[in-house]
């Protein structure tokens, strides 16, 4: 998608120099665009860890690329394969809910573990990070593609009037690699001429909406207004939503959701307000193997200062603002998960289907084997 | 209560200058303790607009003070009378949603408007200030002294074990005079030795809860943890809050309460997860000419920069720091309306009512004349 008006993707293998991985920087987006050098395994877990990138589909990619540059470091050491898995267990213990993380790191290991030659697994493994980064991007077109007949239908209920869309988070295209999750419909309804306007949460504690959704919608030129997280609830009890579309960092065998905290609440605003609450997700996202998404999808424990601290500008800086006292105990959950009942569907590569596990299973039977 | 350890009020006449009422700024809490002086109407409206004072009760203290400098301010005007009806007319302009604005105007406009002696008006002006001032804090007290039985069950229930409350905004000394609406029953199972954790919401956009509540329960020593307003439904689902109680600005005859926005989704996640909502109010805030809060209880719109930008401590200086592209439109409702069938109970100065105009009716029949 669009930056200044040129294409980008969040994550590129550098031209002239192929062991080299670089990613905009959004630790200080939308105030700085950066981009951030990926060259040793150690710099891709510290890119997971900080949020120098972040959205479940493109930490995957991330680690994916993590892997590939593990075979490289892997050639000079003694024991290669011991090396590789070392990294993919650093690598996975880097942030502990997007399933996609785990997902990418075992799609790696599939085909280099076999390889026992150090320069044709390190070829291979550059190959198979370029294509699971390729294959998301056809992915996020393919549920922007399918989560688009939504919007069209509520468009025409309204005879071309405004569609209202809400989101939380950013599960846009920064949160991918091009398109995004929850977004790629808006995108999609934008090419499409559909007259649509985005509701953004701005998503503490990290403000994702409010620096990341905001600033990709702005580029794109999609119509959005920035609101606070608890808005939502009142703007749907006013007939000033018409449809809700977040993305996911791990969804159950049962249809529940894990996603940004705050994702819950909203959740059960749409559901008392009778407005259809749909989630955009890759299947690379769908963890089958657990049953019950609340009770056993583990959710991340950060920084309580991500609480008693806000980063945006001031002075042409970036700094971090004290919003309380300075003894003041905080705790922050990075996500919440939304029950399988007040998800109205999810909009998948394949399709959209009911968020149960009847289901995903018509869609991917695959995943409960 | 208490500030580093000394007893206060939130207001109050300067000892040696009657015509000089003072406040605390709480625009600048935790961060700088300051007192602001009132001793013009324009002052006093200023001080209410712009959330020198905040809080309904508090708000409309203020405001009868305000009505007081208004008598002076007659004295040296043609028409007294009219000017009286002038400033009542600026104060209940400032802030639409809190209706103890309008109730305390009426309050003092009934006892000033038959007096037509300068100086006497000024004298019954000030006693009748001073008394709906002394008032609050009183009912404030009763308040805490009924709905401590709740917390008081609840601690039986779990045989001593520490009692979680979560509350959203600050509803506590600061919004009153003394003691608070919702925090009082806290306060009062402090001082009975109950086990109690509050957590409390942050609520965005101006913080109050980051600001003003962490700050006063830390003055007060009530353990407590500062969390984002997308974090309670997650704490609620997994068994973490026993009980949620907040404050009002306008409570409507059906018992549809009007508080800080968010509030409402915190009803549902409450009502979601069984775990009892109760709104701490004095009966000043009830407005029961409205039948309908969801639909008839005017919601103030706010500066959207208040969106935008966030205030804290950066550098030992108090700065607002930018979360969003410059460009970025942002909409600011302070408040939301949450359906009475959400809110388990309403406690007030003559007891717990259920939320309802039957419920109401019993404890205040003089409110549906």
């Amino acid at each position: 998608m669009l930056i200044n008006g040129k294409h980008h993707h969040t994550i590129w293998v550098n031209k002239t120099n192929q062991q080299l991985i670089q990613v905009f920087d959004q630790r200080y987006f939308p105030h700085q665009i950066e981009v951030f050098d990926i060259q040793t395994t150690d710099e891709a877990a510290f890119a997971i860890r900080e949020m120098v990138v972040r959205g479940a589909p493109l930490i995957g990619v991330t680690a994916a690329y993590g892997m590939y540059l593990a075979c490289i470091e892997a050639e000079e050491k003694i024991n290669p394969e011991e090396y590789i898995y070392d990294v993919a267990k650093k690598l996975n213990a880097t942030r502990p809910t997007a399933v996609n993380l785990a997902w990418a790191i075992t799609e790696m290991l599939k085909v280099i573990i076999p390889i026992k030659e150090n320069s044709e697994r390190i070829e291979v493994a550059l190959k198979m990070a370029n294509q699971i980064k390729e294959d998301d991007i056809l992915i996020c077109e393919n549920i922007g593609l399918n989560g688009v007949e939504i919007i069209r239908k509520v468009a025409k209920q309204k005879n071309g009037k405004t569609v209202n869309i809400l989101t939380h988070c950013n599960a846009g295209w920064l949160a991918t690699i091009d398109w995004g999750t929850a977004l790629s419909p808006i995108y999609h309804a934008q090419k499409e001429g559909i007259d649509i306007h985005v509701w953004v949460d701005e998503t503490r504690p990290r403000n994702q909406g409010a620096n990341l959704t905001a600033f990709e919608l702005n580029e794109q030129g999609v119509a959005h207004t920035l609101i606070n997280d608890n808005t939502g609830g009142h703007l749907m009890q006013h007939g000033m939503v018409d449809l809700v579309i977040v993305g996911t960092d791990r969804t159950a065998g049962n249809g529940d959701v894990a996603n940004k905290i705050g994702t819950y609440l909203k959740a059960l605003a749409a559901h008392d307000n009778n407005i259809p609450f749909y989630v955009g997700l890759p299947s690379s996202t769908l963890d089958c193997s657990i049953k019950n998404g609340v009770k056993d999808i583990p959710i991340e424990t950060r920084d309580q200062n991500e609480v008693k601290y806000i980063q945006g500008k001031v002075d042409r800086k970036i700094k971090s603002v004290l919003i309380c006292p300075e003894t003041t105990p905080a705790l922050n959950y990075g996500f919440d998960v939304t029950p399988a009942k007040y998800v109205t569907g999810l909009i998948t590569e394949r399709g959209i289907c009911e968020a149960s596990e009847e289901g995903i299973r018509k869609l991917f039977p695959e995943k409960f084997d």
